[in-house]
């Protein structure tokens, strides 16, 4: 019995969740109601706050649960860039997420958005993920990874803007093979044994 | 008499579209009329297809006046990209036209957008911009021209996305330093005599 409850409970979580997202995408987050995610998910309006707390608790479980979805698609956390991790870093730009993102930077840019700090936690969660993945001995002398997994981060966030306005005017292929002439094996990348 | 009445009508079109400008950049293409514009402007709503014919020609008359601010900020057509040329294009960071491109990129990745041939061609008009100061040979070998210009462009428009929502977290300055170290002076810098 709990344990059916639990089922429930959960998944009327999760159908929230995926209505929420659609609806941010589609129309924003403020002008998306607790009527309208009741309505496409079919469950009662009531429970949006018992899961969630208030609209913000609600944004938040949206934004984690793409996240996921995103790092998901990441190599493991296995320090190799510049080769095969970066190509996967690069298809990132592909995200049917960045819809949800685009237009959510829309409104945490606005003066006084109540959902900027939350869609900061969005862009440090993904530089997070990158970082993680560039050993720091890997980069050409002089490139930090700090600022270089902002520079990726923000490659990959405004390539995917240009191609998906104008997908026939932006070669991906082409993109891919400059970000990996831009950086040419660096030393230590075979140089991998000692832990860092 | 006749010079005053020209006056008066560059006037009204320069008033309009800061007008629309500052209201698409608040409140989206969309969720604008001509009614807010018009207020916003003190000139009769009348007025506005008079001079923009329709509301795209008036997003088009916006979309280029925010350009031509930007191209103003970029270094003439020197051919002289990733020294100093390259610095002022990284400045673009901190545009304010960035927050109105920002509103609309949101409508026009919308299924279905008005405008987003527009928002393409805003896009268009940037690499073009970018290309044409950066010359072929000035790039280490195996990286495209247009392919770079794709993300540098992509670049400072995701860069300028981190910068906005947190400020605190992106070091513009070490951004600009690693961008430098990923073009480090490529052949034929020095080689500038002979013409393209």
């Amino acid at each position: 019995m709990a344990t059916r409850r639990i089922e429930r409970t959960q998944e009327s979580r999760r159908v929230l969740v995926t209505a929420a997202a659609e609806l941010f995408a589609e129309k924003g987050y403020r002008q998306t109601s607790f009527v309208d995610i009741a309505d496409k998910a079919g469950i009662s309006r009531g429970s949006i706050p018992w899961h969630f707390g208030n609209k913000l608790g609600l944004l938040e479980a949206v934004v984690d649960d793409q996240l996921q979805a995103v790092l998901a698609g990441l190599p493991p956390r296995q320090g190799e860039l510049p080769g095969d991790s970066l190509d996967q870093v690069v298809d990132f730009i592909r995200l049917p997420a960045a819809r949800l993102f685009i237009t959510l930077l829309a409104e945490a840019v606005e003066v006084g958005s109540p959902i900027r700090e939350h869609y900061a936690r969005l862009h440090a969660m993904l530089r997070q993920a990158v970082r993680a993945r560039i050993p720091a001995e890997s980069l050409p002398p002089g490139v930090a990874c700090e600022a270089f997994t902002v520079l990726l981060v923000g490659a990959v966030i405004g390539v995917h803007a240009q191609w998906r306005v104008a997908p026939e005017a932006v070669d991906l292929e082409a993109v891919r093979a400059t970000i990996r002439a831009l950086l040419p094996a660096a030393p230590g990348r075979d140089d991998r044994e000692r832990e860092v």
